[in-house]
C-alpha cells in the first residue's frame, strides 16, 4: 500500500527551502485574511515546492529585522508581501536592505511609471510616492502592471529574496507572470506543473485509494501519489519525482485511473465543480435554473462567477418564504403545507418551477435546515437535513442528505452534492445513457 | 493630530507577547484559508492583545520541535492550533512535551469523553483515538463539546501553552469559552472588551479622523484612538489604556462620535452591515426583495446569513439574461431595449419588480459589469459601472458608481454600497425623516 498522509503533497519534488513572510497588522488583527499563503502556497505546490514556513509578523521594524535575519539564515528563497506602499509605515524595503548590507538606489524608471499611472487615472502624485521608487544597489525590479510599488528581486549569498507589494490583484499576476518563470530558470522550482491532478467527488479518500491500488502497484516506486480532500473533493495527485516515468507514461496513468473511477472523475487539473458542469452544459447548448432556501444563494454565486456565465445560467431565485416559493416558482400551496417546506416533495416543485418560470432544461433546488439553532428542525427533520431536487429534461428527482456539523459546513456540503449531482447527469446525458430512476434516502 | 497607522489597534493594552503556531500541511499548501489566524487574531485584538506573530509550519516532527523552542523562548503565550487528532501525522502533543521536559498520562476521564462521543454517533471507535486521551503530566484538559479531542493547557517557566484541535467548529467556541476567561484570570488579557468599536461607512479613515478629531483633542492624551479600515468600511476604537478615563467617561466620547457622524455611524461593535440592516427592518417590522445580476447571489447571501431571516427577507433572484428578468421580475422587453440591461432603468424596474412580485416593503437591485474582461462593458459603460437602484415604500430611486479595480473588489464594494443604502434609507424611516428625491451620477 502507498501510505501518504491525507493533505500532504507527493514527496516534494523540489527540495530547496521556501519561507514566506506575510507583513501587517491587519492580518494579526483578523481584518483580512491571509490569502496570500493560499495564493502562493497553491502556486508553489503545483511547481513540486511544499513551503517550509509562513511567518506573519507586524508592520514593526525590528520584529521584520529579527525575523527576516532568523529566516534568510536558513531558507533558499524567501517571498514577503505587503509592506512596499508610500506610507510611513511600509518600512519593510529599508529594513531588508540593511540586513542584507545593500543600499536603496532611486531608480528614475521606476519614477516614471508611478508618474504615468497617476497621469492615467487622472490624480496628483503625492512625494511620498517617490519612496516606491527605490531598488536594491544590485538588485531588479518587478513591474507592477496593477498598482504603484513594483516588487524587488534580490540574488544574493546563493539565495533569492523576492517582495511583492500586499495587494492581492497586483501579486497575483506578478507572481504568476514574473516569480515563478524566474524561479524556474534558476532551477528552484519545476518549469511546468509537477504532477498531474485527478480531481474526484463522491468517493472518500481510503476508498480512493484502494480502487486505484491496482493502477499504482503497476508502476512501483516509480510513482508517487498523494491525496488531497478538501472542500467534499479528494483530489489524486500522480508524480514521478526520480523521472523514471515520462509525463506520456504518467498521462497513461492518469487516463486508467479516469477511466477505472467512471463518474466518480471529475476532471484533469484545478477547474471548480461549477466550472465542469458550465463546460458541460455549454457543450450541450443547455440552460440551467436555481432555487435555493438553505444554501442561500450559493449555488448561484458558483455559476455566476464561471466566466460567461450568462450564456448558460438562466438564473436563480432565493426563497426563504413560503409565499416567495408561491410566486416566483410556482409551488403549489397546498403542497408546502402538506408536506412541509423542507421536504422532497418542496424541493422537486421548486426545482420544477424553477425550470420552467425561467425557461431552463436543467434546474437544482435546495431546501432543508442549514442552521445552528435546533428548533429550526420541525416536522420531524433534525438540523442537517437536505432535501436536493434535479430537474431534467428527461424528468425530476430528488435526495434527502444528512450532514452533522456547523451551519457552514452543512452549507458547503450541500452545495457540493448538488453540483455534482447535476455534473453526473451532465455526463450521463452527454453519453446518451438513460438515468436510472431513483429515490435515494438519507446518506451520510 | 493623533496619527495612528490605519490598521494598527490602539496602542496594545496588554504588553504581553503572544504567538500562535498554525499546524498543517494544507494550509501551507493552499488547500485550506487559515482561518486560525483571522479569528484568534480579532479576539485576542478585542482583549487589549496585538498578537506578535503568527508561524504556519509542517506537520513534520522537527519542524515542530525546532519552532516550538524557539516560540516558547520569547513568548508568554503559545497558542497551537491542529495536530492533536488520532492519526499518524498528529504529533505535536508528543513533541511538544518532550521540549517542554514533561511526560504525557493517559486520562480516563478524556477516555470516557471520547467513547461517548462514538456511542452518541453510533459509530465504532478505533484503537488510535486513544491516542488523544494523553495530557500532560502538569497540565490540564480544556473538554471539546463538538469533537474528540480535548484541548490541552500547559502553565510552566512563567508561560502558558494552550494546544487547540484544529476544526473550526470545535476549536471557536473552546476558545471564547475556555482559553479566554483562563487567560484574564492570569492577568494576560483584558476581562471585557479593550475599547469601543464605532462602525463607521461612507466616509474614509482621514476625512473620519478630521471629524471626530475636534472630540479626541477635548480628551488629550487620556484617550487612544486608532482606525481599521477592511471591506469598504472604517471602524474607529477608542480606549484608555492609562486607565485615565473610565468606561462611562469613554462612553460619552463614542456617543459624541455616533451623535457627530450622524448617518456615516453603522453602530457599536461588530454587528455586519447586513445584521444591522436586518435589525432595523425587524424593529420596523419591514420585509426585504433583492435582484441581482452583477453581484450573483452575494446580497441574498448576506442577509439568509442573518439569523431568523425569514422573517425580513422575502426573497432574492439571481438573473443574468434579459429573460429572467422579464421572467421573474416584470421588467419590460422594451425597457431593456432602449436602455440596456445595465441603466438606471433597468436597475429601477427590477427593484420595483422584486418589490411587487415578493410583497416586500424595501427591495434592493443591483445590475453592473464586475467583470475581468473588458468586452463585458458594452453600451458605453466601461466595467466596474455598477448601477444600484433602491425600492423603499415611498418611492424608488438609483445610483450610478463606479469602481476600478478587479471582479472580486467591484462586487464586495458594490455589495457594500447596496446595503449602507439601505441602511440610511432605514434609518430616516425609523426617525420619520422624508428621504430627498435624488438621482446621483457617478460616484468614485
Amino acid at each position: 500500500m502507498v501510505s501518504s498522509p491525507s493533505t500532504s503533497p507527493a514527496t516534494p519534488i523540489v527540495s530547496k527551502r521556501y519561507e514566506l513572510l506575510t507583513l501587517g497588522d491587519e492580518l494579526l488583527l483578523g481584518l483580512t485574511a491571509n490569502g496570500h499563503l493560499t495564493f502562493i502556497g497553491a502556486q508553489l505546490g503545483r511547481r513540486g515546492v511544499l513551503l517550509q514556513r509562513n511567518v506573519t509578523i507586524t508592520d514593526e521594524a525590528d520584529a521584520i529585522a529579527r525575523q527576516f535575519r532568523e529566516s534568510w539564515a536558513s531558507a533558499d528563497v524567501i517571498i514577503t508581501t505587503g509592506g512596499l506602499g508610500p506610507t510611513c509605515d511600509d518600512r519593510t524595503r529599508e529594513v531588508l536592505a540593511e540586513v542584507l548590507g545593500q543600499k536603496l538606489v532611486f531608480d528614475p524608471a521606476i519614477e516614471q511609471a508611478i508618474a504615468e499611472r497617476f497621469v492615467a487615472f487622472g490624480r496628483k502624485m503625492t512625494p511620498n510616492n517617490l519612496k516606491q521608487a527605490y531598488k536594491f544597489e544590485r538588485g531588479e525590479v518587478l513591474p507592477n502592471a496593477h498598482g504603484t510599488a513594483p516588487g524587488l528581486w534580490v540574488e544574493q549569498d546563493g539565495k533569492v529574496l523576492c517582495m511583492l507589494p500586499g495587494p492581492p490583484n497586483e501579486l497575483q499576476p506578478m507572481f504568476v507572470e514574473q516569480v515563478l518563470p524566474r524561479l524556474a530558470k534558476l532551477g528552484l522550482l519545476l518549469d511546468r506543473e509537477a504532477y498531474i491532478q485527478l480531481r474526484t467527488a463522491g468517493i472518500g479518500e481510503s476508498a480512493l485509494e484502494t480502487r486505484l491500488q491496482p493502477i499504482f502497484d503497476k508502476r512501483g516506486d516509480a510513482l508517487s501519489v498523494a491525496f488531497c480532500a478538501h472542500q467534499g473533493q479528494v483530489d489524486c495527485r500522480v508524480s514521478s519525482p526520480s523521472g523514471k516515468l515520462s509525463l506520456a507514461q504518467l498521462e497513461d496513468v492518469a487516463a486508467e485511473c479516469a477511466q477505472l473511477l467512471g463518474e466518480d472523475f471529475v476532471g484533469y487539473g484545478h477547474d471548480s465543480m461549477a466550472k465542469v458542469c458550465a463546460d458541460l452544459l455549454r457543450a450541450q447548448d443547455k440552460r440551467l435554473a436555481v432555487a435555493e432556501t438553505a444554501t442561500g444563494g450559493l449555488i448561484a454565486q458558483a455559476f455566476t462567477e464561471v466566466c460567461g456565465a450568462c450564456k448558460f445560467f438562466a438564473g436563480g431565485v432565493v426563497c426563504c418564504s413560503n409565499d416567495a416559493k408561491m410566486e416566483l416558482l410556482d409551488v403549489p400551496e397546498c403542497l408546502l403545507l402538506q408536506h412541509g417546506a423542507v421536504s422532497a416533495e418542496a424541493a422537486v416543485a421548486m426545482a420544477t418551477g424553477a425550470a420552467e418560470t425561467l425557461s431552463a432544461d436543467y434546474a437544482l433546488a435546495v431546501t432543508g435546515f442549514a442552521g445552528a439553532s435546533a428548533k429550526n428542525g420541525t416536522g420531524g427533520n433534525p438540523v442537517g437535513t437536505i432535501f436536493i431536487a434535479l430537474h431534467a429534461p428527461h424528468g425530476v428527482w430528488s435526495k434527502a442528505l444528512s450532514y452533522p456539523g456547523p451551519r457552514q459546513t452543512v452549507k458547503s456540503r450541500a452545495v457540493n452534492a448538488a453540483l455534482d449531482w447535476l455534473r453526473r447527469e451532465l455526463v450521463r446525458a452527454q453519453k446518451g445513457g438513460a438515468i436510472p430512476l431513483r429515490r435515494t434516502g438519507v446518506m451520510q
